[in-house]
């Protein structure tokens, strides 16, 4: 059996505000490719639900599959294949902000991805996929074109061959146990559904993103998204209990525990949190869900500068304490653009800076006394210029909107850089300066804005179009500035396809050395989601 | 250079409450023996403060070292060779209950432990530790029983050969990135200092135990150990944000990044934590610590059944949101013990189930209605038959130590048979009603407590000395009773060299497969805390 590899993509697509993560993908090996689909169909709770989640197969970026097709069989045969599956639903929102696919240049080109020596898609593979789900397999390039770029346009494959829809069921279950909620769903899970499910039964997800509409929850998990409640709840690497992960042989490994506290031998799920998918697919997740907040309160303000946007913080923190969720930072320039390219309007005009602070705690009384006394002692000290707060659950999601919105109005303002960097908060914003006063008219915006709480800021670059040079202005520059503390340079969006080679800043050589034997003893033959996270290793 | 291998004890310990913990080893190859203690000594800030840690050289359970010495010399040489290094201070409380050492069976001949073929101590190595350490080495076997037997009295070891004061220095440094503390710190804290160290600062650690006077950070985090606070800071996997480990051939894997969000490739430090020693030694940690709370209340209350225990939890769960901070609960025969052997008095009494539940806030009137509010439900609706409600320092201490301290207790009974269990809640007391009626008189008492808000019971039989026919009664049954669910069979408590082989309990077999092959990746002459955690790897 032969399946066509293909290049970029990540295992289940986390959505909107990661590059290379909208397209979702899983390579199995040849000898496996079968057991690994039994595994998938035999496990008697996956129900099979096929509506809406699809598994596509990807080829590599070559003009015809039909010529490659034909090349294949005369080769001698590669003992090894791969197949890239998306596990993803592209959201209208996402669709209808896509005007034009072909105009994003190909990945292998742009890039000079130099293919792997993977075997091709035959006619076999699609029949036995079409036996497999008849219908559901797609060969229309039309229709194909959907799957082939990312929702930010920043890269391009190029599918051939075929579209199954697929199987990881919505159905979510969970249990309670002492009134402690534990989840238990399928990687297909839209976060979103995921988070109205436990609200509907007092709890909440520990974990809510921009992208919440369209991201999976096993590609969340993949990926270790951040987010948005990181503050408050924590990472995922506290709060994810188990998984069930395919491997590269095909075999299942069961670490679907849902139990809060367990040493019993090594935390193996811990490893695939993470991982981007480069070490097995999650098929099915176990989280710890908190209960609903009872009272949520949502304020909206504007700071004269950054250094009181860090003194508003350190004042809430402690004057909040416990009930505070969230405390997230957007520059003047990323409202801007929010304003002007999605038409929503921001209620605290006129200030440079502009911070989102939410609680949420068990008694309303108590936490509104908490914020009135922080908001006092935040305006009449000069920290806070303006300010609104809301309490009623549509005007919170409206005001959350100009936050989670701002990487959708950044596709709209042309090609984007995204830089994603764990930095000490007190140089957070000096980054974006230095960027921009690099860069000069050679960007056409260059703003800042993130998780300050969490020490995380999202630096985004925006230009008509992509161009090498000003690539070449800001990387390695921006590596290089961060390089003099100890950060990460992705704290949440992963390395994937495009700064794998750039690990170095963040991690010793021993350590990327580990990674790499890691990856050689779990995926021998390089067929789960080629091309990613790591450097190719020396080993 | 030889060093003899010993069996017994686990990478730093951890303290009070865990078997095979109060012995910290640690194996390296003889390739790498100097290498890894170079290693120690020359990173600048491992200031070599040698008053207090020791690390000790441990021959095997042979009656005369120097028999064995000879008849090394005789054997045709063996390529690896182990140390079993302890980083451990015993307290005083410790050496206190330790009144007849020699009555303690060898491990190696109760559990007939087949010795692995590690080289042996020899004059030379202890010429080289002289040289290193001058006047630390310790040959005085009586000098060296203290270190034989664990504080619970339920294992031994048979150290030979030398005594080193050693070198992972107190130092704590904590940064304040925008008001968040994260601690750096060398393995060999106590705990108690560094909560003593934090609060001075108006930060608190997340982690707290009964043991927490003796047992060191470095084992706390290599046995992932739970304890009293993880229903509000979660577990160490959350919050511990960097490891520096020394692995097996010598080297140093810095993973010691002290950012709360970095996603650049795997997460290796997670497979550290918890991995009680396996896989490598921790020498310095990276702790995310949360502020010092404002109020601390503390109730301690007596309920009429463990159905009231259950929907205690629930109700307080949801009155006290999230400034509840722990729920313990213990059983009437727990605190009888705590009373008889140790002398404090139970301000509460005649109850068949005792609570222990703390609240953690920010502002203190907000808090102390919460807790009224919840008490007055409480006591009105029959959950709580009686309590007392404390918020002094001194009284709150005075409260913890009738939960902390039972494991003291129960050393004072007999010889203990200690388990750990992960349990949906509402059976969790039913195993020990189980196993009491099971055991009948061949018991001396049959006590369950823990941690319920996490669903992890600690259940310890007690009897006048060790027997293999009430093993026997136990075992497996305590495994098979719970093997009904999908429980742990170890929720904190680690593995060890008792458990070890009872991991498929818990574990399906390809996971443990899966262990042996990082075991084996990453240890490959298996020199490091051998013969714990994992069975015998068939790889």
């Amino acid at each position: 059996m032969h399946v066509e590899a293909g290049k970029w993509g990540k295992v289940f697509n986390v959505g909107a505000n990661t590059p290379f993560v909208s397209r979702a993908t899983m390579t199995v090996s040849s000898l496996t490719w079968h057991r690994l689909f039994w595994s998938f169909w035999t496990v008697p709770w996956w129900q099979m639900n096929c509506q809406k989640r699809t598994l596509t197969l990807w080829s590599s970026a070559t003009p015809s599959w039909m010529s490659r097709e034909k090349k294949v069989a005369e080769e001698p045969k590669i003992p090894r294949m791969s197949i890239l599956g998306i596990i993803s639903l592209l959201s209208k929102r996402t669709l209808n902000t896509t005007p034009s696919l072909q105009e994003v240049m190909l990945t292998s080109e742009r890039y000079g991805v130099q293919r792997l020596p993977f075997s091709h898609v035959s006619n076999r593979d699609l029949a036995f996929f079409e036996c497999l789900m008849p219908g559901r397999v797609i060969t229309d390039p039309d229709e194909l074109k959907l799957f082939n770029v990312d929702w930010l346009q920043s890269v391009r494959g190029w599918c051939l061959t075929g579209h199954l829809v697929r199987c990881l069921h919505f159905g979510p279950c969970l249990g309670k146990r002492g009134g402690t909620g534990i989840l238990i769903c399928q990687a297909g899970c839209i976060l979103e559904n995921l988070s109205q499910y436990l609200e509907s039964m007092d709890f909440t997800m520990p974990l809510d993103l921009g992208a919440k509409g369209s991201c999976h929850i096993g590609g969340n998990v993949a990926t270790n998204a951040g987010g948005l409640r990181v503050l408050r709840y924590g990472s995922l690497r506290g709060t994810v209990l188990g998984l069930e992960v395919v491997l590269a042989d095909g075999s299942i490994l069961n670490c679907l525990a849902s139990l809060q506290k367990d040493n019993t031998g090594y935390d193996l799920k811990q490893l695939f949190i993470g991982s981007e998918g480069t070490l097995g697919v999650i098929t099915t997740v176990s989280i710890l869900c908190p209960q609903k907040p009872k009272a949520v309160n949502l304020a909206f303000l504007g700071c004269p500068g950054f250094s009181q946007v860090l003194e508003t913080f350190t004042t809430c923190r402690g004057m909040l304490g416990e009930i505070l969720s969230a405390y997230e930072f957007m520059d003047d320039k990323s409202m801007k653009l929010v304003e002007s390219h999605l038409k929503l309007s921001n209620p605290v005009t006129g200030s440079p800076f502009y911070v989102l602070i939410e609680t949420s705690g068990s008694n309303s009384a108590h936490d509104e006394e908490k914020l009135n006394h922080f908001l006092e002692q935040a305006m009449t000290s000069g920290l806070v210029m303006d300010g609104t707060v809301v309490t009623e659950d549509k005007r919170i999601k409206a005001l959350w909107a100009l936050r989670e919105r701002i990487t959708e109005a950044l596709t709209h303002d042309g090609y984007v850089y995204k830089y994603d960097i764990s930095l000490p908060v007190k140089r957070l914003y000096d980054l974006v300066t230095d960027t921009r006063e690099r860069l000069g008219r050679s960007a056409k915006n260059v703003v800042g804005y993130g998780h300050l709480g969490d020490g995380n800021l999202h630096l985004n670059i925006t230009a008509e179009s992509y161009s090498h040079s000003l690539l070449e202005a800001i990387e390695p520059f921006v590596y290089e500035w961060t390089a003099q503390y100890q950060v990460s340079i992705s704290a949440e969006h992963g390395l994937g396809f495009k700064k794998k080679h750039y690990i170095h800043y963040s991690k010793p050589r021993e350590a990327v050395h580990l990674m790499q034997k890691f990856k050689a003893m779990l995926d021998p033959k390089g067929i789960l989601n080629p091309y990613k996270t790591l450097p190719a290793s020396s080993l």
